[in-house]
């Protein structure tokens, strides 16, 4: 159960406060049970819902699979992330799709003309697609946990590498890692790290 | 219930699943029910938990309560989004703390050393808290919903001149607003628009 005094009741059971929240880990070591594509669908299927931007959905997933894949994924990790990649039974590449507003017509329709006001303004999109792929990315960690899945996120790496090394024809940028799988054992490297306290990160007025 | 076919089972239940991501919508009209400082610091205690680079959590939150706090930050909204903040009754200014290393002895041990080392990084503390913030903005709206609240996020604002209102002594980065209330009825503004599939997101290797 949790570690923290509720300051207000939740709208969920406190288990399943627990399981997405408050004892879900970061994921170091995994089992060797698969990870399913349809496991991935439905953790998609959740965190699709979650609110982005005019509904731009710009985050994109490049789910790495095959040891051949792993290794060209490894060969772009920071030193102590590449042995991460090769150990983990799936790796998604998270990466912001600066060509998301191809879709706009059909994914925003209450503002026509989104699409075409974006097409020439290249740099807006990349940096519109890089903030909701970012927010969309917390909205996917829950839905992973919310299918059984434990994540091990991480962002030691040459995205530009990466980039190049998956993602010249699309144009999808690249950033962070998301390992998954099923925890082994405790499976988290570290132990659980102190947290900053609501009066620590809010301030009103 | 949930409007997709689950291509897996989901860890939790449906009920759950779709209070949290499937039938949650971005709240566009509130109640007068108040949303209690009770209620966001248990939306904070379970957002705390997701993981961030190094465990840094960057993310700050300025609670715009009163009404004249409020006129100030609708000054420096877009147009539409001015009465948005002016109807709901908090609205959250997510920011990005570029001073989060002060915190790195405590939150992440493991690493002894990485306060000093970002300590004359300003910029590159900046890209880190700005990205570590955003995928914490995430979890903080799936936080909101399990505590029983609507969030509706925007960020067509003016951040530059939102940060000099309020951030001139802390040096927070606005990134986006969050208003958060009890929906009133239907609440949402919009129809729910179309998703992407996963077929159309991801692509596995």
């Amino acid at each position: 159960m949790t570690e923290t005094l509720t300051t207000a009741p939740l709208a969920i059971a406190d288990e399943v406060a627990d399981h997405l929240f408050r004892t879900a880990r970061t994921a170091q070591q995994f089992t060797d049970e698969p990870v399913t594509d349809a496991q991935l669908e439905a953790a998609w299927d959740l965190a699709k819902f979650g609110p982005t931007a005019m509904n731009s959905l710009p985050l994109r997933v490049l789910v790495v699979r095959t040891d051949e894949a792993k290794e060209r994924l490894a060969a772009h990790m920071a030193d102590g992330n590449a042995d991460r990649v090769r150990t983990a039974p799936v790796s998604l590449v998270l990466a912001a799709d600066p060509a998301f507003h191809q879709h706009m017509d059909t994914l925003f329709p209450a503002v026509p003309g989104v699409r075409e006001n974006l097409d020439g303004a290249a740099e807006v999109r990349e940096q519109m697609a890089r903030k909701s792929a970012l927010i969309q990315a917390g909205y996917l960690v829950v839905g992973l946990r919310a299918v059984g899945l434990a994540a091990g996120p991480m962002d030691g790496m040459d995205f530009a590498a990466t980039d190049a090394e998956f993602f010249g024809e699309t144009g999808w940028k690249s950033l962070l890692v998301v390992r998954v799988g099923h925890v082994e054992g405790e499976g988290t490297g570290y132990p659980r790290f102190p947290r900053l306290a609501y009066d620590q990160v809010a301030r009103t007025v």
